[in-house]
């Protein structure tokens, strides 16, 4: 298990449509992945509802706790659209018309369209720093080391390549997949052995059902690729003494 | 907003494999809609690492103040699969050999295939109740208001079935959605006087992609059918006022 790592981040996400079960969120997996690739590890995740109290105290407990926090949701024209007023209240900053935001959005709408429903978008902590949005125009911003984002995994996705120079990360992650045709319980003992002779490497173990087969991918996770090798070797060496087989996935 | 929902719930989702990116969580999905069936609401889903003072804290704190607890993931047989342990170290409970699991995967195996990676799945809290498996043999268990389910989407989807005579929900969380050719922004303020007026309804507004166009999903979620009518009728009196177009979605 990797205890110490540099950098780390939460994410959280603010969406009643995502507590129903309605909407399968998939914005965690998105920013992860881009995350690990700069260097940053995510230590945890929180889904919640658009109530204020809890986005508030929320925010309030992830921010001191981690390096970097990112929201997504919540940053809309509508009524449940809370997010930006939330956050101002967790670092007590005034809620305001952020300038750079308004002449944004004023530019991007056709005259006669940047309405009042479409002004609260430029409503912010006071001094919030944009997070620009090449897909439709209305930005996230950050405050300190939280960093909001909307929730349409498209728009999110868009914004994330402008955020790089504002985050600080350590190494990369780098991992190596062996996914085999077996089960974790041919497997277990051996992986144990491995896993306790390189214990700051983490190695996951994880079954998978394809073409109606079962198999498990074994996961090897660490910032330095020399010991993922390590790792590799000596778990291939237990799956070729074992005759199983390696598969693709 | 509702906020005096009578049952709810959290979901707590144990694993590294989630929080590096690498796997998509669909688990949360699948319990929510599933508990919202039987009137149970999920407050609260956090995606932790496997490491056991995380989990023993986090269930410790999500159980006291939910009704239900249901977490996913890790109570496979290889080394990363901790959450039986750590679930009875959490309730101060002895970690020991399940009779009735043990008895029920003797029998799931051939003879000689029980082997010790195997019988670590039948280790849990002392007077563990089992929650039945109809797909792979190896059970879940409850301790109190703590379920503990496999992380793999297809082995848990049919183990839900199984435990509905042990959850207590309250009255169905019904819901309502209006799709509707057009943006947050033109329906942003009649919306928000909707919602002022029916404020014990929870009245979501989610912006989409389809077909290359814009549109927005209203979504309208009370317990009683009557205020979700209510709610529909006066938001289908704007969209016709506003002549906007409603869509299938």
């Amino acid at each position: 298990m990797i205890k110490n790592t540099k950098v780390n981040a939460a994410i959280l996400i603010i969406g009643n449509e995502i507590l129903s079960g309605r909407t399968q969120d998939t914005n965690t997996s998105t920013i992860a992945l881009w995350l690990n690739s700069i260097g940053v590890k995510v230590h945890e995740v929180r889904v919640i509802p658009d109530i204020q109290s809890t986005i508030i105290d929320t925010v309030n407990k992830l921010r001191k706790s981690n390096n970097y926090v990112f929201t997504t949701g919540g940053i809309g024209p509508t009524h449940d659209d809370i997010t930006a007023e939330s956050i101002s209240k967790a670092f007590s900053l005034d809620y305001e018309i952020h300038k750079e935001a308004f002449k944004i959005l004023e530019a991007y709408y056709k005259l006669g369209e940047f309405n009042e429903s479409r002004q609260k978008m430029v409503w912010m902590p006071k001094n919030a720093k944009l997070i620009l949005n090449p897909t439709s125009g209305a930005p996230g911003f950050s405050i300190e080391n939280v960093f909001c984002l909307p929730g349409v995994p498209s728009i999110l996705k868009s914004m994330l390549g402008g955020l790089k120079n504002q985050i600080v990360g350590g190494e990369p992650i780098l991992s190596h997949t062996i996914s085999l045709q077996t089960v974790e319980s041919e497997i277990a003992e051996s992986l144990t052995n491995v896993q306790n002779k390189n214990k700051d490497v983490e190695i996951g173990s994880y079954p998978f059902f394809q073409a109606g087969k079962l198999g498990v991918s074994i996961v090897i996770r660490s910032e330095d690729k020399f010991k993922i090798d390590v790792c590799s070797s000596q778990i291939l060496d237990f799956i070729n003494k074992k005759k199983i087989e390696v598969v693709d996935r």
